[in-house]
């Protein structure tokens, strides 16, 4: 999507400089755009732990080009094997709990090691994230599709006026390589000159909706307002707000949602205003081995996250301390949303229900375990 | 309630200096506790207006001691009527929303008006003033004993386990003269010993939980545990809260509650948790001339207050940045939690439903109003 009017991805092969990758390095968003390049394993790993890119999808990609590296970093097919299982589990332990990560490293080991020479194994790997970019791309593509379809058919009552879609978290373009997941139907739309207004929810503790989504709307055009958490009921409750879209970190068999902290209480306002709340994931979100939400266990992080707000001030990044110093605080990253509350799923296959049914109209293949 | 191990109320008349009163100036908290002297009508306008102090209760106590001033500002009764109209005025001004602050002032002007020599008329001001915070007193006493008869009955079940109590905002001490509303039952089982816990909303935009009600039970010493706006839902899905407490700015004759953003939600997620949700309240704070929530006009405050985060940086207080500084925000102060999600009011003649027939068994004088 667009930043300061120009098309960019979060991730691209540098031009005119075959090894190395460059990204955005969002720490310093929504404040400052710097683009970084990653030239070894170790940038990767660095890279993916200090959250210089987050997000399931594109920290898959990111880890996949980080593989490509760890082909450079030896001169000869001696001892190759020891390396590339170094690098797989520094890659992995990078960020514990993201599942396409361990599936793309793993993924890429597979393909490295079918190959035979060094250089083989080289030009394998590239090859190889350069296809899952392209499927990543065409999975938001499709999303976009789907997701566009729902939107025109609610905005149908709107005569023209703006349709307010309410999200939370970033699950941005940021969050993958272009498009994004719930974003994707909204910039679709945006495109096809539907009157849309989004409302960012600020997403406390971290606040990636006030840092990332509304960067990133606000860079490619989109009208937006950033609220704080606790808005969005009421918004409901006066008639504000057509649509809630947002992503997952997984979604299980019966159609749970497990999505940021906070997640849970607007689909329980949207429940109670007639509000449609539809979730936007790629397949590789669904986690057919969970049952249900109640299988997924929720990550506590840092209270230092909900003690402290970073900002800007006089020029610079800075910590503010918000609570006594002495108060404890507890810091659960995600909820999980009952599929009774959610209106659809929107995959890259189409658009279902939160069931198990529904899913196995979409994913038959796996509607058998 | 004690600050460093020592009692205080939020306003006080300096002892050994007849015309100084004495409050908390409550910007700095919770990083400084800071005393400051009132010795002029300005100077009360300056701190309610700057918000030295808030909260309906101790804003409506303040300006009646701004009224007692006035009536020390002129040296002779000839033209004390247009003086104390000016102060009058410039006092309802401070805070134009806040209903206490409106009954408090012309309350105290018809006391001073009835009193004849000028002497009399300050004598009549101070010893009103006294008496309305004895009033205010007895009345958060009353919520205590009735909110905490509605503890111990649930926390009977607990056996001993912590007792969760989840709030919002600042509805404690800090917002009154004392014990506070939502916040007196606490005081009150904490004192007799249950074994209580309180989880603290942040309560964004402004932070008044982080802030203001963390900093209170830390310094009285009640366990609590700052969390999220978004945190709530997922705690009480997890079985992690057994009540919640809120206080609120205005109730209507329906028993619809306008509160802090945010309330709403949280009454979802204990509506949809089973979790008794309960809103303490002065009878000042019930509304009989609005039938219901839609009749309450809800106040949209500074975007900067979503925008931009105060907290402590560098030994200083300081506001940072969130959103991109061109990213636009919208910031309602207050929803309305409809009565049908209200298990019950606590006001300091006993506990009812939220509902017209409920209010009218404890305020049988209005039920007909």
């Amino acid at each position: 999507m667009k930043v300061q009017g120009k098309p960019y991805r979060t991730i691209w092969r540098k031009s005119g400089s075959e090894l190395v990758v460059q990204i955005i390095d969002q720490r310093h968003l929504p404040h400052r755009f710097v683009i970084e390049d990653l030239k070894t394993s170790d940038d990767v790993v660095e890279a993916i732990n200090q959250m210089h890119v987050r997000g399931a999808p594109l920290i898959g990609i990111t880890a996949a080009y980080g593989m490509c590296f760890a082909t450079h970093e030896i001169s000869s097919v001696t001892n190759f094997d020891d390396h590339l299982s170094n690098c797989t589990e520094k890659l992995l332990a990078s960020r514990p709990t993201a599942i396409n990560l361990a599936w793309a490293v793993e993924h890429m080991r597979a393909v490295i090691n079918q190959a035979d020479s060094l250089q083989d194994k080289q030009q394998a790997a590239w090859a190889e994230v350069d296809a899952l970019v392209e499927e990543e791309l065409v999975r938001s593509q499709q999303m976009a599709r789907h997701g566009a379809e729902v939107i025109h058919r609610l905005a149908e009552e709107k005569r023209g006026k703006p349709f307010n879609i309410l999200t939370h978290c970033n699950a941005g373009w940021l969050a993958t390589i272009d498009y994004g997941t719930a974003t994707a139907p909204i910039y679709q739309v945006f495109q096809e000159e539907l009157n849309v207004h989004v409302w960012v929810d600020e997403t406390r503790p971290r606040n990636q909706g006030a840092s990332l989504t509304a960067w990133e709307l606000h860079q490619h055009g989109v009208p937006h307002t950033v609220i704080a958490d606790n808005a969005g009921g009421h918004l409901m409750q006066q008639g504000l707000v057509d649509l809630v879209i947002v992503g997952t970190d997984r979604t299980t068999r019966n159609g749970d949602v497990i999505n940021k902290i906070g997640t849970y209480l607007k689909a329980l306002a949207a429940h109670d205003n007639n509000v449609p709340f539809y979730v936007a994931l790629p397949s590789s979100s669904l986690d057919w081995s969970a049952v249900s939400g109640a299988d997924v266990p929720i990550e506590k992080r840092s209270a230092d996250e909900v003690k402290y707000v970073q900002g800007q001030v006089d020029g610079e990044i800075k910590q503010v301390l918000i609570t006594p110093a002495e108060s404890p605080a507890l810091n659960y990253g995600f909820d999980v949303t009952p599929a009774r509350l959610v209106t659809g799923l929107i995959t890259e296959r189409g658009v279902c229900r939160a069931s198990e049914e529904g899913l196995a109209t979409l994913f038959p293949e796996q509607s058998h375990g």
